[in-house]
């Protein structure tokens, strides 16, 4: 029987994940959709103020709900082109963003006539074409008979890979009818198992490696350990092994920062001397999820020979020089882990000094990035989200030690500014569905001024993020990249804390403060109205215009030399 | 001699073609060449809040400065993404937009590291791929020793087709010198020359099939004769013949809308019922430029037979059935008025209904469409630049008569909200170096909430926009196709009339307004200390939700059918 439309179907696929916000903006070949989603019982829309900042959004809200997906339903060509920096940023960073395009009715798409949101010459595929660059997944749904099928593989391509789909929906085919009978099969996520003698070669391989490594292991987390999901079976192996652990920039929060054998953030050269010290000098390093971009590895500085490098990938197995294709970590973690806990007695004496905020030594008043960020490591609380954006930021927060339990979002490889206003809309939604603590973002007066009217979508939804506004007169990251003291780096004083009042129209409850000095800062921080985060806030952080985290510097005179402008 | 750097001479040729403003975001892959924009004393740099923004501020800036083009600078990946709906709207709408995208130096596009703006995947080439969709020519300059003649190929393109073009600059590549002696030839737009035997042939036929018509001609402009720069040429032909002559929405302004002999705007059965009788029962249809979009010809509503019609376009004439290639309008249009002008004592009989505002005959007090428009007509004056959004806002501009050399700036095939705002920037710098009049923005509550920051933008450099918003509670177009009460259709309310302050910092001058009657905005638009635009601002127009122009409601009426959502 045909019982439900198409539409209803994809919502439902959808609602199986989890999926309870979605993001987008409305335009006339999605409207009829969007009553679907308005009226579904565990859907909620989230109307953006733009289609970039609701692509961004369903990104913060799949990196915060692991195990699900962001959702994002954008307009034909006006609306999907806008977006598309936010699917490439999902694309690059893995993170698995659905996007979902209401396009011109079959009629019209055979016909082809010069619509309005078209090129004006015909090309009705040039949308989708751009769209293949970015996206791991497509599908048009033209075909009543397939859709359903067309659906569930480009969902399931979707969550499998971690990356972005595109979907295009037509008008007449959202309310075309098909039968539900499919929906009963739930579309599990569908790992590919490993084959069994190939799996059972490499964990060999890898005891083999370890013992003769005596007790010089240590294991290296990294984004793919928190994409691919595997954040638990990472940290069964690093309790069974007692192996130190440390993190890099990306992966950050893949296992707790207050466990007592993790040693911190590994960035090659710009390291803290006593991690880097432990991670160069170890005879094996077990690296899980490692993505080697340029600020996840100090400008590609580490030092770690291949010859001492155990890498474990979602879909591949590095062992020294070899690859073995298709054995996951996923499945192989928890059998390394009972193969490996033998070791324990003895990999658990491997000293590790634990990752502690360094106080600063200077008596000064001045809100400097040494004094800023070990005193928001004590502002934290478990539960926290933290978001961070490109800048003085994310440099910055790298440093702080996270209570256990607190979660790190951040794009590293990508580096879209901007991208956290509407990502901490969507993580913020996460957050309260998944029942979190607050929300915290941290962001660049340069940077906000890209999205900023998608704060005006959390006071709406009724959110309470808390937005620290890093004022220091412009964009300061380039002023040390190049152009220190060049007019094209700076930007426009804004009325800081007047901005929630307007974009609530005086009618959500907001606050906004200005701090100058450590001490207008430290009284904020450590009052409890304020830190336990029951509306919304932002608050104004005087800083320097040339002051930048160490890191930050490091990182600059590195990747300065690349660029090579002269 | 090795004279020049290759981004100085990529900024000759722009200064040579009389680009005085260059729009964009800086990025770490561009500071170099931003550099160079800096310093250059013809130049100047507006630093726009984000790229999407950036992208329809070029394009504002090119469609008011004719004959020259607009230029947009952003980064590898992160930024010329953002940019692309604005791309892909000059492109649909043909405008000459030169995007220019710093990109890694060529060392890193050969080695191809994962460097931050990256896929993370190795593909350097997709953005470009992308890019291929929505521009007419792209360079990549890679090459030292053709890195000026492909600089000359892609900016030429870029005018003669009069759509957007895609460059991209490695970092090291800016620096490199090369000689300038190429300069020294300007880059003319380089037309084609009609072929003359054809276009002989062609002025014949068209001149046979005038005098046939007997004294039934009328001349119906469009888009393309403002995009393809014949303003000039259309006037003398409708001056000299005495036509009467009409304009499609998209060609609005492209003649006089005081000319005597000018009837108004045709949109096939929307039209006005005098416009539609007379263009309808004409003999023959001289139609210059037309793009037959959606919302440019009332729904596909045109109601003039092929066997009655002449079309004249950049590339092409078409002559009833059939085609002529390669005969352009630009040079065809002059031999045409010559030969033509005989006609003109018998042609200049046919009686034209002038194009007037229609009073209400209501007595309310309520602000409603059918007041606002005839309202706002008395409030234009000569040079006035007026910009429309895509909404109730561009329906209802379309039935003001302008003053005599008024512009009108729309955005009817692309239809992308938001738009105005950006190239409202863009639009009023053009307009400062044109020494025209006020720049008049008219906008919907909704449409800003995409593009808002860049309000900041124009108060940073001085402009004094008037921006009248449309407050209606949300997306009343869309009410009117489809889910007139949902929820998707609402927005958050601002408190507008602060917005000003507040995105100016506090330190530029500004004013903002909210009128509720019809008293108020007519008090409002009579003080002339508001109407001479001394410095920004914005007046908060307080309108009834489901009220709009009646042309909308009848356009809502025929693309609902076609939609056919259920
Ligand atoms: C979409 C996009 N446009 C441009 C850039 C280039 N960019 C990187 S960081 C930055 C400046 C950030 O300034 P701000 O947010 O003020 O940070 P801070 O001053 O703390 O460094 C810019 C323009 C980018 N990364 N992404
Ligand atoms: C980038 C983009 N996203 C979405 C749309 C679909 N759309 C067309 S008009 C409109 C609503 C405009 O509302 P508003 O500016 O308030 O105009 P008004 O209420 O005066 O009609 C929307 C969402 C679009 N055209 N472009
Ligand atoms: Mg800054
Ligand atoms: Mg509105």
């Amino acid at each position: 029987v045909q019982d439900t439309y198409i539409g209803s179907y994809l919502l439902e696929r959808l609602v199986q994940l989890g999926v309870k916000y979605i993001f987008g903006v409305p335009g006339d070949f999605n409207l009829g959709f969007l009553d679907l989603v308005e009226d579904h019982p565990h859907l909620e829309w989230v109307g953006n103020c733009n289609e970039l900042n609701a692509a961004y959004a369903a990104d913060g809200y799949a990196r915060v709900k692991e195990r699900s997906l962001g959702v994002v339903i954008t307009t034909f060509g006006v609306g999907e082109l806008s977006a598309m920096n936010g699917i490439a940023g999902a694309f690059s960073e893995m993170v698995p963003v659905l996007h979902i395009v209401g396009v011109p009715s079959t009629a019209q798409q055979s016909a082809k006539p010069m619509l309005h949101h078209t090129l004006g010459d015909g090309r009705y595929d040039a949308y989708e074409k751009a769209a293949q660059q970015f996206t791991i997944a497509q599908a048009d749904l033209f075909d009543v008979q397939t859709a359903a099928s067309e659906i569930d593989r480009v969902i399931t391509s979707c969550i499998v890979k971690a990356r972005p789909a595109y979907l295009t929906l037509p008008t007449d085919i959202a309310y075309k009818r098909i039968s539900s009978d499919r929906l009963k099969t739930p579309l599990s996520s569908l790992l590919p198992v490993n084959e069994s003698a190939a799996e059972a070669h490499v964990i060999e391989e890898i005891e083999r490696l370890v013992k003769a490594a005596d007790d010089s292991v240590v294991v290296l987390v990294d984004a793919c350990a928190i994409r691919h999901d595997v954040r638990q079976e990472v940290d069964e192996l690093i309790k069974k092994t007692g192996f130190p652990v440390f993190a890099a920039p990306m992966g950050k929060t893949a296992v707790s920062e207050q466990y007592e054998r993790y040693g911190g953030i590994y960035v090659g050269t710009i390291s803290r001397p006593a991690v880097r010290e432990k991670i160069e000098s170890a005879k094996l390093i077990l690296s899980i999820g490692a993505l080697k971009s340029d600020f996840n590895t100090g400008n590609f500085t580490y030092s770690i020979p291949t010859a001492q490098t155990i890498e474990l990938h979602s879909d591949h197995t590095k062992i020294q020089f070899a690859v073995y294709h298709d054995i996951g970590m996923k499945q192989l973690l928890p059998k390394l882990s009972d193969k490996l806990k033998s070791l324990q007695p003895r990999s658990s004496k491997i000293e590790v000094t634990p990752f502690k905020a360094i106080e600063p030594k200077d008596s000064s008043d001045v809100i400097s990035h040494t004094w800023l960020w070990p005193r928001v490591s004590k502002f934290l609380r478990p539960k926290d989200v933290v978001v961070a954006e490109t800048g003085t930021s994310s440099f910055g927060v790298l440093d702080v030690p996270f209570p256990d339990t607190a979660v790190f979002v951040s794009q590293i490889l990508w580096g879209s500014i901007g991208w956290t206003v509407g990502s901490t809309l969507g993580a913020a939604l996460a957050a309260k569905e998944l029942q979190m603590n607050r929300t915290i973002l941290f962001i660049g007066d340069g940077s906000i001024q890209l999205t900023v009217q998608e704060l005006s979508a959390m006071l709406r939804s009724g959110l309470t993020p808390i937005i620290f506004l890093l004022n220091n007169s412009g964009y300061t990251i380039e002023r040390f990249l190049h152009g220190k003291t060049r007019k094209y780096n700076d930007i426009a004083n804004w009325k800081w804390t007047q901005l929630l009042d307007v974009l609530g129209g005086g009618e959500v409850p907001s606050r906004s403060y200005t701090v100058h000095n450590r001490a207008e800062m430290d009284k904020l921080l450590d009052d409890e109205e304020f830190a336990k985060a029951g509306q919304m806030q932002l608050v104004e952080i005087m800083m320097d215009k040339f002051d930048a985290p160490p890191a930050l510097m490091a990182q600059a005179e590195l990747s300065g030399k690349t660029n090579a402008y002269v």
